[in-house]
């Protein structure tokens, strides 16, 4: 389809829903925002990249910062931020602060106002410890929205989720944006299966965030989401409650089960991924807060083996071949263990992978315009009327002759 | 008041200023300047706020390097350049060193060149020793002149001291500039009190430029200066006479006593921070030259030992109560070791910090501004004309509709 | 000479040449360039530089990013790419994998897919090992077509080869055009005789892409090119091969030789300079490979010996005396060893190398403006009309009244 009548169709979609709430709001979890919200920052990451495709320029700001926070190394969520900031005109300056450093209260409400003078968002990646990062989040918020009412920040910096111990917001909603894409619309997903499923790895504490986001924000839109595991990898209650009520809402289903077979029998899409067990990660983050790394090192271990009980949930063939005309979308956030390849033993199959690393790859591709609709929604007062003067203004993002 | 008329009204500020000679020169001890030249540092400190406080770019730089060179780690102040760069229209490019990599002579002149090719302005930050930082300067200064001067350099990169042995320009200009809007303009600080008082600290060996940048320009403007602190605890003599003499120039006072108490009583402001001795810190610096790790580790303790004598230098409400109305502005460079809070004995009582904490943010938030100012003065030859430009121009910070 | 009729005979020259092929063409090694193209990057770097001395802005970018992969440290490499990227609009993205974790296969291309979404350019440095650096590259160049083609990157990252194992396009194409400018132009140097010659240096295992690079490229242009070193310390036969039939391709000659005094007589040009045996270094690279670190304490302890045979290999005044008219173009690639300077022996004579401090410094500030120009030439497909509507345009790179 021709860019312009494309854009014409996403700006008529945006047109449609109601995110006034959005401004000068953070994005923390998918469940705090409604589906209008939702869809929102699928039209406006659809309307950014379709004006970057013909190559017009989305610089809405001149100068200003965007601050990344992250707990951990981080190469992809590194360079989505970067380019979404890139892509809006923000510069990126990284606070690195380290593992050991994890300030609270007092520091944290003081660090906040003072690398926010010039900052338009902020995006925190803090995943490591449960019950942590996202009362990290909030308490930064807290600070900077305190900072402008005061008269020390002239902005509000607005925040970006990048991953916390709860949700993984701009992962799962770019995951969305690429079944929404795959499957020709939001509209088309009614009724259809999704299995996010545990498969085995060889590393272990693998983040929580992404099943639990997964499992929170497709639960949404009418789909039939069954979450499996083994026993003993139960993700956080809270969020379970969290997809059930979102089901009942949506008119979809949510479903648990120990079994991987029965959650790929005719799944329309399916989610192989290995994570840490709650309970677990919830000892290991006391064992810290206590300094206790012996103990630490010992747990480690048990997780290790008790993994090694479960190297049969790995994605194969034979269960690709039970998915809907055995052609189920396979997905993962990546990396992937993959058998043979990355590791001996792993959570997909090797055949299984390399058919599906197109699309897994455009997948990734969505996270930063995700990135920076959430941005440009929390920013931006009349985003139909300025990307329509980003449209018309047609300013180059690359300039030749 | 209008924005608009507040302009206007800098605009007139300093047009009355002598700055001439600012073009091409670096930044490094407040009084190697005129008071004009200060003077013209807020006025362009505070028109380049208030055109983004109106939503207008202040990007001369369309592209550029500013070069930041921090001899230690530094979160706010390389937030602040970072910031200053942003504003102007620079990006900031690290130079990471490290400290056991302080270079000298041909190193120096090279790596000041190689880096410099399309470096606007060059930021360090080296505080750590005693008679090292300053001559570092001036030395990547001189280095960039004779580059510029023979052919190598196209543009002469300007430097700005982010903090040396010597003197916190940064911070004191901020300082001055937040005393200067509290108290309703400069003309009204003839015959105020203010009092650099040391204070105890549980940590050791602060630097020392913060109190000598604080006499050293706070007695420009016809002050009552007063530095107090135990005995053994004396700031470099060279600042103390340049305080002495830029006291009588301006009609104020500068006086040095051993009593908090004093210092306090009927004072206007308040400044209460630990810094190390001079002399220790001389010694330390020559026992780093000599690799005399052990004896270092031995005038450490002696230090702290020392410090601890001293527990009684605290900023309390009893000390805030003798200050004129009980009122005086307290004021920090951030971040203080704050009683029951970030330490169990510290400079200053919870109960004050606290009272002050949004003044305290906002002290710091001038230095932004006041860093960009500086490289501003030195860049553009006709600020009036440029300033008024870009407050015509309104091309806005912000794009939206 | 006027700047403006300067710009018009930089393209007057450019629009001879044959560049067509360079547009969406990766730059790794010189050999693989007609002479045409090679001509082309010079005539645009003089051009970009032309328009930055004018005040005119090149920034063809409005948002993108350019990412820089270093293997190792490198300041004045890191800086040049960065300046370059600045200069064309590109926000520099750093991905800092660490020496340890050199990926390869399936990892290469997930990752080099996963920073690109965004990319339009990627420089990477990778010399340290000897049939490495090369191959990685175009890993990674193959990488990122194919996901351009498969449509996960709208856009398709060209690489620039800040130095491999084979070669150093961006220093070697930097002093060419140095010599270029220091002789009055290209057409000056056939007959003209270069010296690129081995010389001592106390530290062990610098890279042979120097003078791999130089030989490979100075043999394209009618010059007398001799490589000079001791016994045992040869350089790729590879490349020696490509420099021999460039010789006889362009008129010229390469000579090798064990006597570095037989190669500074009559030269006009000497590029005396250390580097570690091509044997050596291949024996190295299986080490690391296998993991054998004792056998490479024990190897460099070998060549660090070895290397002390050949003190006399030193750029002395004695040596330049014999070159034409004893004022043969002294040239290095920086940082030099230089004898009781920055060791107590090494690569040159103190006064030789002060006496042409000066040009040195120039030919490394070359460097930004050839990256530029290769990125430059494998984005824009009319690069003639886009650098004249950017001369036109006289948007200023530094805006004042």
């Amino acid at each position: 389809m021709d860019k312009m009548k494309q854009f014409e169709e996403i700006i008529a979609r945006l047109e449609k829903l109601d995110y006034k709430d959005m401004l000068n709001d953070d994005f923390f979890l998918t469940w705090d925002k409604s589906t209008d919200e939702l869809n929102s920052v699928f039209a406006v990451a659809d309307a950014l990249r379709n004006l970057r495709e013909q190559n017009i320029s989305t610089k809405v700001f001149d100068s200003g910062l965007g601050i990344s926070l992250f707990r951990d190394n981080s190469t992809r969520t590194r360079f989505s931020f970067a380019s979404a900031c890139n892509l809006l005109g923000l510069e990126v300056q990284d606070l690195d602060e380290g593992k050991s450093q994890i300030a609270h209260g007092e520091t944290v409400r003081e660090t906040a106002n003072m690398i926010s003078f010039m900052a338009d968002i902020i995006g925190i990646r803090d995943d490591m410890y449960i019950g942590k990062g996202h009362t990290y989040m909030q308490e930064v918020s807290q600070a900077v929205q305190e900072g402008h009412k005061d008269g020390v920040l002239e902005q509000r910096p607005t925040l970006v989720n990048l991953q916390c111990d709860i949700d993984h917001p701009t992962q799962s909603m770019a995951d969305m944006l690429h079944i929404i894409h795959e499957f020709g619309g939001v509209e088309n997903l009614k009724g259809k299966k999704i299995a996010m499923t545990w498969a085995y790895s060889p590393s272990y504490g693998k983040p929580l965030s992404v099943p639990q986001g997964i499992i929170g924000l497709m639960s949404r839109f009418g789909m039939e989401v069954v979450l499996a595991h083994p026993e003993g990898y139960e993700v956080m209650p809270e969020v379970e409650e969290v997809a059930r009520k979102n089901a009942e809402a949506s008119g979809g289903s949510f479903v648990k089960t120990n079994n991987m077979a029965e959650a790929f029998k005719d799944a329309d899409i399916v989610y192989p991924k290995s994570w840490a067990p709650f309970a677990a990660m919830e000892k290991r983050t006391n064992l810290y807060g206590e300094g206790k790394f012996d103990e630490i090192n010992v747990l480690e271990k048990e997780l290790l083996a008790q993994n090694a009980n479960h190297k049969d949930w790995e994605c194969t063939e034979e269960l690709m071949k039970t998915t809907t005309e055995g052609k189920a979308l396979y997905m993962h956030c990546l990396p992937a263990d993959i058998t043979g390849v990355s590791c001996k033993e792993g959570e997909v199959e090797a055949s299984v992978f390399d058919r599906y690393r197109v699309p897994l790859y455009k997948e990734a591709g969505y996270k930063p315009y995700i990135i920076a609709a959430m941005m440009f929604l929390s920013k931006v007062k009349d985003p139909v009327a300025t990307l329509k003067a980003l449209s018309e203004g047609k300013k180059p993002r690359f300039f030749e002759k």
